[in-house]
């Protein structure tokens, strides 16, 4: 079945390489021919050159398997704001049209090292800090957007274009694009991942993150990263459990406590939010888990506008090298922060920093005494047109807190198209919420009505 | 006298180039000159092409008058952990050799279109985070380091080998050479200034910095990096002057109410600091200001260890590249990151992180009240010898708060080496601190006792 390769999740592919099973070029070659047919409606790609993706399949088959990494062979997509030396890096942006610095950021060194197959840039809007989509199109209805702004990365994971993509969340364009395509997306706890070498907006929330049709793909790039949390075993593993028990078999739904959490921007929720999030609840109480509903202190009401309040400004100083260099060619979002049109003061930035970071350990422990929190991953399916890429108010609450959040897919909208539910969890606990994520993705995905249909 | 061309200061060059009195390419000469007669001593430069210079000067001199920026003409150097496009970065690292992407920093951006001519990378020691000394030598005593991490800038500034150049501080990086070296270090509030394109060691505290040979200089950097307080006029300056008044002379020392804080650290102070800060304070007390003395509360004693974890848990993000791809050629303190080796574990990182969080509004209220507070800049004068380049325990406290600071020399210590002293300010009144130095910088330099012999 060499031509349905392309199906193949990063696991997958890292145990099929490994054996022998398939090699490396054969791989390439169904992905290729997948890109091929499916590009023309997608455009989940800003750059992709066939006959380098062949070269580097074909490089790696001949490494011995003594000296392969976990990621071997597996074909990533990288978001089109994280430097990568042998492909330009241009931020769908006029300034950098054909921008190729030879140098890798250093999550591509670290995926390189892994034996990654790294197979093109993928779309982004503008420095991925505006909601003005590029060309790409969800690959479940293309006349919808595929979120943003790691438009391409969403869109190319859902579409089997690759197995796993590298996503940045500043806002929400990690964990909206994940709902709008019906894939994983987990955005790790900040600073748990360098980000050295991808494009600053914001350095108190940006993040980098990874979109796959799994959660397991999720671990194995976890594994990769080195993300580890304190004694990252199972007993520790198992904190919000209701009875505390000795056992391996890992998290269990069954028992375990959950919450939900509206959060103070539920207003924003339409009927596919509405309904995937009382779903999901049902969901889980059939199962046995525990689920109770809780709220933020009121005193945390502000925290989305915080979150606006910190990004204007330190958008202010990001952008000044574009806005020197070329200020005809940035978008106006872009100009107004540096000249500071909103008038936000030092006074205010600092009030706004200063508030999130102490909402910081109050927010953590409000979410430890759970398994993991449900809370909406957007405010319904992907809207249409592909101009805009949607809204981010459930997300950058969760992108100012730094706590990781994984979007879990298995919901519909009204149209038919996928809705997400996410899973949050205190800071560095990302291999304790992946494991939640698991268990609980598998009941979504079985139970929560949506399939997809490619 | 265009032999002397090479002492200017920035400001000086700046205008000299505007009026016509001087050509770029004198000056540029002139510098090379200088730098060829005492590189060989000095070894500030990792990287320097002087052929590289003249084409960029002769470039410079091409330049319609109406097309020049602030900036134009004046020789910048450049701390080799920060890109640029046509010079290599390397780190000081083995892994790194002629690495030489071909994109520039945030920094570096904004500096060419100000006009600024890039001399050189100025050497570091290995990623900026280690505390052994490249081969640079402190140009006031051979015999002793000239500070680290940013030795080749602090060092090429003090010996006339550019007029300005940059510096990243994650400890204690900027002020240390400052202090040793005879300059004025200026590290911004976090944040300012954009960090894009620099090699990342802490999020958290890394931070671009400028030296130069006065703060005239260092305010036309200010301007050039668009960093502006709150109201940034006269009146809005005189914070913390005694009478009120409306004046249109800026801030006077006479009647300023300035304070002294010795901080937690005061045990590592020798005799050079503890004299240096002495005659700080009688200098400025002569002058009519007063000063008081004043202390961290009790509940801050722990800033440098709440730092010294959080340096050490981003380290390990932050070292992932290199020591997967190269661990047997990095340093054991980078390894050590990497592996936790201190075993720093996760809620002892967020501990930290929050607690530094928590303490900056508090800090910055405490600093609030005074034109600007009186702090050492380092133990002592320079130590001998170049394999360490000192100890950074009265700078980490700053670096960790995100205040502004800048040291200001005129000191001497018991070797006759230069000793500064820091001013602070809260975090963005960098303009206000700059003007607060001037003045100070002014008395120190005249009456502090050291005077530079070169």
């Amino acid at each position: 079945m060499a031509d349905d390769l392309y199906r193949l999740t990063a696991s997958e592919v890292a145990a099929k390489v490994q054996s022998g099973q398939v090699t490396i070029e054969e791989y390439a070659r169904s992905l290729l021919s997948r890109i091929e047919a499916r590009d023309p409606v997608v455009k989940a790609w800003a750059y992709l050159d066939p006959e380098r993706v062949m070269a580097e399949a074909r490089r790696l088959d001949q490494v011995p398997l003594e000296e392969r990494g976990p990621l071997h062979g597996v074909a990533i997509g990288v978001k089109d704001v994280i430097f990568t030396k042998d492909m330009p890096t241009q931020f769908n942006s006029p300034l950098y049209t054909d921008n190729a610095p030879h140098v890798d950021a250093a999550s591509i060194i670290i995926l390189r090292q892994a034996g990654a197959l790294l197979v093109g840039k993928t779309t982004t809007t503008e420095f991925a800090a505006t909601t003005r989509g590029p060309a790409t199109t969800n690959p479940h209805d293309p006349s919808r957007t595929p979120g943003g702004s790691s438009a391409g990365s969403g869109a190319a994971v859902a579409d089997f274009q690759c197995a796993v993509a590298l996503g940045t969340q500043t806002g929400g364009s990690m964990i909206r694009p994940g709902s709008f395509n019906g894939v994983y997306a987990f955005k790790p706890t900040w600073g748990a991942v360098s980000r050295e070498g991808q494009k600053l907006y914001s350095l108190t929330f940006d993040t980098l993150g990874v979109f796959a049709r799994g959660v397991a793909d999720l671990e194995l790039m976890a594994h990769v990263f080195a993300l580890e949390d304190d004694d990252d075993d199972d007993d520790d593993d198992e904190a919000g459990v209701g009875p505390p028990a000795k056992t391996t078999t890992g998290f269990q739904v069954q028992g375990a406590r959950f919450a939900v959490c509206k959060t103070m921007v539920w207003p924003h929720a339409g009927p596919g939010t509405v309904g995937a999030l009382q779903r999901a609840v049902e969901l889980l109480r059939a199962q046995g888990a525990n689920v109770e509903e809780i709220s933020f202190p009121e005193s945390l009401a502000d925290l989305p506008k915080w979150h606006a309040t910190v990004l204007d400004a330190e958008g202010r100083a990001a952008f000044l090298p574009e806005y020197r260099a070329g200020k005809d060619k940035i978008a106006h979002l872009l100009i107004g922060h540096v000249e500071n049109r909103g008038r936000t003061s030092r006074a205010e930035h600092l009030k706004a920093l200063d508030s999130i970071a102490a909402a910081r350990p109050v927010v953590d422990a409000m979410l430890s005494k759970y398994a993991a929190v449900l809370v909406p991953s957007v405010p319904d399916e992907a809207p249409e047109g592909i101009e805009w890429t949607g809204n981010a108010a459930f997300n950058v609450i969760w992108t100012a807190l730094h706590t990781p959040v994984v979007n879990v897919p298995g919901f519909k909208g009204g149209r038919g198209m996928p809705v997400g539910v996410s899973l949050v969890a205190p800071r560095y606990r990302d291999r304790h919420l992946l494991k939640v994520s698991k268990k609980v993705g598998e009941i979504f995905e079985a139970e929560g009505g949506w399939k997809p249909s490619n």
